[in-house]
């Protein structure tokens, strides 16, 4: 969809242009924050901020800041879940994980550094004039991606206390559906817009989320490991982990995508034609085979 | 001394209250959080916030919470550092390191989301009514824990590049000086201070950070491990690592300590008998053992 990849372009862009420089003996850690942050990725929570951003007409350089800001906390938390204690891939978006690239110590560090980055845009001046503002976005970066939100979820994925639907709904709720749940809340809180607009995009946020976990874990069974750039074939039922496909089974699962599907977009339905593109992307983001 | 005891029960308790519950399948992870953040400190990164907060006069609840956030990185960092792939130190003021007490994957998310507990604490409205200090805050924390701060001083550690004095000092100013500066900013933020004030407090964290660092070279030297509560005998000489020690030697490294303990003392004159307890705390924090 050419509107997704135009804006995985400017995220690069300036992302590039936010990261620190790789100079001076510590070179090293700014280099793996940028192999891990400006590599291939399809940017689709720094989409969704932008585009929802368009619906309230705000200034495009303050979203796409937060945007790069969400964007950095994402790439964190993909350096750490690859690392040998945690899922220990190899390989991800085709090439060798931050730790098989550099070295594990650089792996933890580099996450580190890119969630303090994270924050470092957020709140510098250049996000937005008021403080009130900042604040705002960096407080809500950090509920949906510290214990309460997406690092909360990790450690249930790592425990495997998931035995039933509602386990596993919860666990996708904070792993994966807090930050994309953010992607919305940029929008929404430089727009400082409540009632119905802010209502249908944090449901419309909850339902791609959600049917968004869902295809991971049909791709999880079916997928092609050379499409995906990392291992695959049921990786989850191998390791006896219960995931929405183990629990629903295909069909089932593929049901449940087409009926989030509909709904996703019927909440976009109070934009308008304005909401058009986003919900094009429904069907790109719920399609992919990677 | 009796002042840096009662701030470190002070931060203990506000700690205990700010930092999340273990509740939820995620509970393991808060636990882990409460196991790094709650256990025995001397806190004296929080004594220097609090101590130069009295210098103003400031309301001890916004110092306090600033303090703790602060607080919370420095325990996040001691958690990663820790780790098998960086240190791979099994313990830490006589317990159990995180990754040896859960694991290791426990261990990385546990201090992820420290990191993210502080930002939390500090972006909260209870830390100050002002969106821009509170922004402020943040801001400097980052600055002071990102690439060009800690989590670049410990690349350069890992990596060992630091072969001159210049090159061990330039690492100790971000490895550890970067948060003691912090701890002085806190005050001086909300206290919007500048002009010989500020000049006063920051010197003596520079000084102070410096002369800590090289306290901590010759422990790792001299040190008993028993004190320690973690391995000592010259781990860096072990490992082909200099430090202040191996490059001046213990007699010229003690020379430097004494001359920046009387240099951080004479800095303070500026406040006159208000800064009495903070002088006293310099023979404190150098004098230790362990």
């Amino acid at each position: 969809m050419d509107r997704v990849a135009e804006v995985a372009d400017l995220v690069t862009v300036a992302l590039d242009q936010l990261l620190p420089r790789a100079e001076g003996p510590e070179s090293r850690l700014t280099e793996a924050m940028r192999y891990a942050a400006l590599g291939p990725g399809k940017r689709l929570r720094p989409f969704f901020a932008l585009e929802a951003g368009r619906l309230f007409d705000l200034d495009e350089r303050s979203v796409l800041r937060a945007a790069c800001a969400l964007e950095c906390v994402h790439a964190y938390s993909l350096v750490h879940d690859d690392l040998p204690c945690m899922d220990d891939d190899d390989m991800r978006r085709g090439r060798p994980t931050v730790h098989r690239a550099y070295d594990e110590a650089t792996a933890v560090l580099a996450g580190d550094a890119l969630q303090t980055a994270a924050f470092d845009i957020l709140l510098h001046d250049d996000t937005h004039d008021d403080a009130a503002v900042r604040c705002e976005l960096a407080a809500r970066l950090s509920l949906a991606s510290g214990a309460r939100g997406m690092a909360g979820g990790q450690m249930i994925d790592l425990l495997g206390v998931r035995d039933d639907l509602g386990g596993v709904a919860r666990m996708q709720r904070l792993k994966t559906g807090a930050l994309f749940t953010y992607a919305f809340e940029i929008p929404l809180i430089i727009a400082d817009a409540s009632g119905p607009h802010r209502h249908a995009l944090i449901s419309f946020a909850h339902d791609i989320g959600l049917a968004y976990q869902i295809v991971d874990d049909l791709l999880d069974v079916e997928g092609d490991a050379a499409v995906l750039g990392k291992a695959a074939g049921g990786k989850d039922a191998a390791l006896g982990k219960t995931n929405f496909v183990t629990l629903l089974g295909i069909d089932q699962a593929k049901s449940r995508v087409a009926h989030l599907r509909e709904q996703a977009r019927a909440h976009l339905d109070v934009f308008g034609r304005d909401a058009e593109i986003l919900k094009a992307s429904v069907d790109f983001v719920l399609d992919r085979r990677s």
